[in-house]
């Protein structure tokens, strides 16, 4: 039976800034479905850096229920790449097919994947290099209207795909990357709650080495229990483990970017 | 009688930068009420800035009626710091118990304080750094389905209290402080209109020394009536005195800074 | 007979940055109707650039239908500037009558302007600077709610204009200016993908001048088909000649500033 989305909910994340290029999509949507609900989830993925668009989606997406969520960090518009939706669980994910929508949908579930080939749900023209306005922004709002994922286009089975956490453990050591720098400065890892398990008590001592820079730290349950500007060991939000530092930036001290390892030392 | 919000307005204020935190709020609310508005205030609050998060509240809040303001600038998040509703005259706000609610509370008219206990208008899961998400936004869409403040816990009245603004007048000097600086570098003082009274006429010249830098600006009632570059003396759109440069930043000019001393004296 | 906006839709394009300003408005409106749908074009139009605010206008009002575009970079706020309403084939313009909304009118297709002066569609108090809020804001409100745009002041005719693109050819010369650079630092010309016909192959060669650097760029259909960091020449979204490079920046290539000029020559 076909999985028709019952919510008008879509959700963006793209590489675009805030501006223009968001709002041209956001009309284009409202003139299929003006009862389309908009929700913004980063416009602030750096340029084409598919990996921390993934991460955002991964990370959001999951909140939603029942929404059509559009993806567009997309070096490859224009070119032969295809364009995708991905039934899944909890939602349609719709954007290029270059590895960004794989590791929201494993986590959402995957039902299905289709080709977008379909142009009746596109707009008339489409440009070379905004297939977010041109045809992932018409085709969500489609999906919202009601059309099932399997009229966008031939079931396919080979999506590009992308694995957004490696870390590895060695007995006490454990080596990642940091997957994500937040607003605050915090460090994000690709770390996951499960592979620290009993070591990460509060008050434990753990030996973190970034860009060549080795710190020990205290491992807290949130930042407002350690000193003012200590910094410390933490689980984020998606429970991913997480360096911050109290009223200034854990980025800083360590000079730290995404995408840089990450090695712990149980103490 | 119990008061029940009527319209679906959630309004946010935080220091999370535009983002996937903001998006994951907004998606625990719709999963919540898929009818709920939605609109930010400010994610610019710089992080953990108590103060200019009760500012953007207090300026902003006011012209919303009837809505649910969620604020989060939240350094002590996960320690035991309390979450708090507070029931006002045009609304209901949610958010940490740290001053942030009360300076735009009092303006909106406050009725009742309640300490947020009942974790049945929660995320089942409650994570230790973001309270944002699991408990002031699915606390914020169940007041819009129409639950009433005193269901969210028990009433207190020892909700802790922030002074925003702290002017003093000597004669016809006046002491206040820099409560804002805008988008366009203009810098906003705590010194209300009121206490200007007669001294504003456009024209009339003010002595004004900030960050050990003294000038001497003319009066006016809006940017336009100034000489191009002009540094002038005018009054913000919330009625407090401001200092503002045509196709320039009266910001540079000072070296000002958000919590700095501003003196005037009329002349 | 009176044209009616028949949409709830309302967009915003202003140079107030991200943050309370803006939202201020968007309380406003749901003050009056509770039932807008409201859509950020852009905040981010450097301040008092009215060009650059008339060509985010310009380039994404055409993709919504029958909205009220509410435009607020005014340097003139609190002056004896008008405020005008643009009634058009494809939505109403709001906004101060400097020449930012001309533009995007002929795009549209104006039909009529009014000069605002009609105080029962204002708010009750209106400051002198930040009409966005006290004027333009409501009056955009009761569009959506069938005021018609006659009933909100006299009819005029000798509304501020500016011309936005003004390229000119001769022989295999064409010079232009940069009208717009965007998030990925891409440079956007004001000439017309009509000026550049049969020019524009794939592969055929132009030399570019800007800022006084002459570089020669192949043309390219998009982003992907161009070697890694090749400069390229291309036609953007909106159909103008574009300078991009895949993986870096166009702008930090040239040193280019929106309002330079652009002279092509095709080799």
């Amino acid at each position: 039976m076909a999985y028709i989305i019952r919510m008008n909910v879509i959700t963006f994340t793209t590489d675009f800034g805030n501006g223009p290029y968001v709002a041209a999509m956001k009309g284009v949507i409202l003139s299929i479905n003006q009862a389309a609900r908009m929700v913004d989830i980063s416009h602030g993925v750096p340029p084409q850096d598919i990996v921390r668009g993934a991460y955002a989606l991964y990370t959001t997406a999951p909140h939603f229920e029942d929404a059509v969520h559009v993806a567009v960090v997309d070096p490859g518009v224009g070119t032969d790449r295809r364009g995708i939706a991905l039934e899944c669980e909890g939602g349609v994910l719709v954007g290029p097919d270059n590895g960004l929508l794989m590791p929201v949908a494993r986590r959402l579930g995957l039902r299905k994947a289709v080709h977008l080939v379909e142009r009746r749900f596109w707009k008339d023209d489409v440009s070379s290099t905004f297939h977010g306005r041109d045809i992932f922004a018409p085709v969500a709002a489609h999906l919202t209207l009601g059309v099932p994922v399997e009229e966008l286009g031939p079931e396919i089975t080979d999506c590009n795909d992308m694995k957004l956490f490696h870390p590895t453990v060695s007995g006490d050591r454990i080596k990642g990357a940091v997957i994500h720098i937040d607003h605050f400065g915090n460090i994000i890892s690709d770390i996951p709650k499960e592979m620290l398990e009993e070591r990460v008590e509060a008050g434990r001592k753990v030996s973190v080495r970034i860009a060549g820079k080795t710190m020990t730290l205290r491992f807290f349950k949130s930042y407002g229990h350690a000193s003012e500007r200590e910094l410390i060991a933490t689980l984020s939000s998606s429970c991913l483990f997480e360096i911050a530092r109290t009223k200034g930036s854990a980025e800083e001290a360590f000079g730290a970017r995404p995408g840089d390892a990450i090695y712990l030392e149980f103490i």
